[in-house]
């Protein structure tokens, strides 16, 4: 049996949140379905914010609240205050991803916090959903771990603080978020070592953008350190509004691409993978995908660890 | 002191050889300077083949024979028979780099020899070269190492087979190269190990595409194997005739960053290697050059290991 790797893929959430037109609901559901048929059971939906400030996401309530009714799938959405929290509870997601800036500057320029305060603001937020009757799994993003287009280098000390300080608010699991893109691998392997020590294995996911053209070698080495779980996005969509030229997360086709020919099983199909992005292209400027896999096509020696049914 | 990597920029040679509209000359050679001014010592400046095979390669000798007037430059010339390597020889190449297609499928349709018929030729031009006055470096590529698009999987042990025969023919040293793009970190590293033990040390250098998007990710590895010389393009320019939608070379500026990044010294100044792109994309249709840091500017956090003069 080979091991397993969990990938979310986050690009309904992030993929399309700055993307200029807005999306149709049922266009997103029919993605979300096209990725499903793929074997992706994990998919962070949507994203409980303001509809002004974000106005793609505003009808997350709804499409969280239909994809419940794929058997098995897991459905993330994204909070980053308590309003927000309760709508995707309400919404009935099963996974509240909660971000926290481990940079102070890019926490006031996202959410008007600094990182303490915010911390504080979502130690609140979790004890909230614990005293609900319907248990949620609390998912806590330690965003701009690498880097920060802000502030530029961010102190290693101030990322384990980050995570030491979201495992004591109740966070589940904890994920070390490459907002802007700006890690390199050596970076990826001391900050998930000194995070493991601090939190062990409650740090379970790395979320990375490809902004430097290095996303997929930093998965490498977070996979090298035990990291059994990534995001990713169909076409490396996603981007950060406080990271100009920043090319968006990595690309699921070819993070799939790699661990199945690695021998790692992701359950997906990379085949039926490829034909989800016809769900989602006719809604997007064209040439927002990329992708090295879905531009040169699978080749023909390509084995996947993940068993796919003939037929 | 951190440890020293050596990147050969292949632009000139393997960047160019598919590029429709000819490159003239002296934009070649201004481009040279610009990676030279960057601090690259090792350029690969031109192609012995056919001008009706490889019209863009026609001026290789002009080109080689101009760029060894910068002092301290290595200038690699491309040779695939005799007459090529005779041809590198009298226009004054350091190294004369040799492919031979592990893929005996690819080497008919590149060459019209089958491998083993072409070590055979391999073998009696270096005997040629090694009786000439002037002392070369010869570096034989096996190329295809990691799959091919005709006949698909490699078998591992051809590869060693392969890399076994050039050292018998008097290689200097050996590259291994993914000419496709269809490697992924564990095949570098089977194939790498594997290479290693039979040929030692003179394994040097790989050379990677970037097809599956893996490219990075696959020098991380070689890297942690123990390889310390590199090809890349800058801009990720390349091909191959016998990949359909392969994305290129590896890029030099994303592989100088990471690199930089993680410690170690390619003596190469990123931010004049960006302006070097200014030098040849005037030359090529709109976007052929591609890239992480390109595109997004070299972040505030880059701390590079090569120490820069200011100024």
């Amino acid at each position: 049996m080979s091991e397993r790797i969990t990938i979310t893929e986050v690009g309904p959430r992030d993929g399309l949140q700055l993307v200029a037109n807005t999306v149709p609901t049922t266009a997103k559901l029919a993605w979300i379905e096209a990725l499903y048929a793929a074997g992706i059971r994990h998919i962070e939906a949507g994203s409980f914010v303001s509809p002004h400030l974000v106005p793609q996401m505003a009808d997350s309530a709804v499409v969280v609240s239909q994809a419940l009714a794929l058997p098995g799938l897991q459905v993330y959405g994204l909070a980053a205050n308590l309003r927000g929290a309760m709508a995707a509870y309400e919404a009935g997601a099963h996974v509240i991803v909660i971000p926290l800036s481990v940079s102070d500057r890019h926490s006031r320029a996202n959410v008007n916090k600094g990182t303490l305060e915010h911390i504080d603001a979502i130690a609140q937020l979790i004890e909230w959903l614990r005293a609900q009757p319907r248990a949620v799994r609390i998912d806590c993003v330690a965003a701009s771990a690498f880097g920060c287009s802000i502030s530029g280098e961010v102190a290693l000390a101030d990322v384990v603080g980050a995570a030491k300080a979201l495992a004591l608010a109740g966070a589940d699991r904890i994920t070390l978020a490459d907002t802007v893109g700006y890690a390199h691998p050596a970076l990826v392997q001391s900050t998930v070592c000194a995070v493991q020590d601090a939190v062990g294995q409650r740090l379970q996911k790395l979320h990375l953008h490809d902004t430097m053209g290095l996303g997929i070698a930093n998965a490498l080495m977070g996979l090298q350190q035990g990291i059994r779980e990534f995001d990713a996005c169909l076409g490396g969509l996603g981007g950060c509004p406080f990271a100009p030229g920043a090319s968006g997360n990595i690309v699921t086709e070819d993070l799939v691409f790699m661990l199945e020919s690695m021998g790692y099983s992701t359950g997906i199909d990379l085949a039926k993978l490829l034909s989800a992005r016809q769900a989602i292209s006719p809604y997007l400027p064209a040439g927002t995908l990329r992708g090295g896999v879905p531009a040169a096509g699978i080749p023909a020696s390509y084995r996947p660890a993940t068993a796919v049914a003939v037929g």
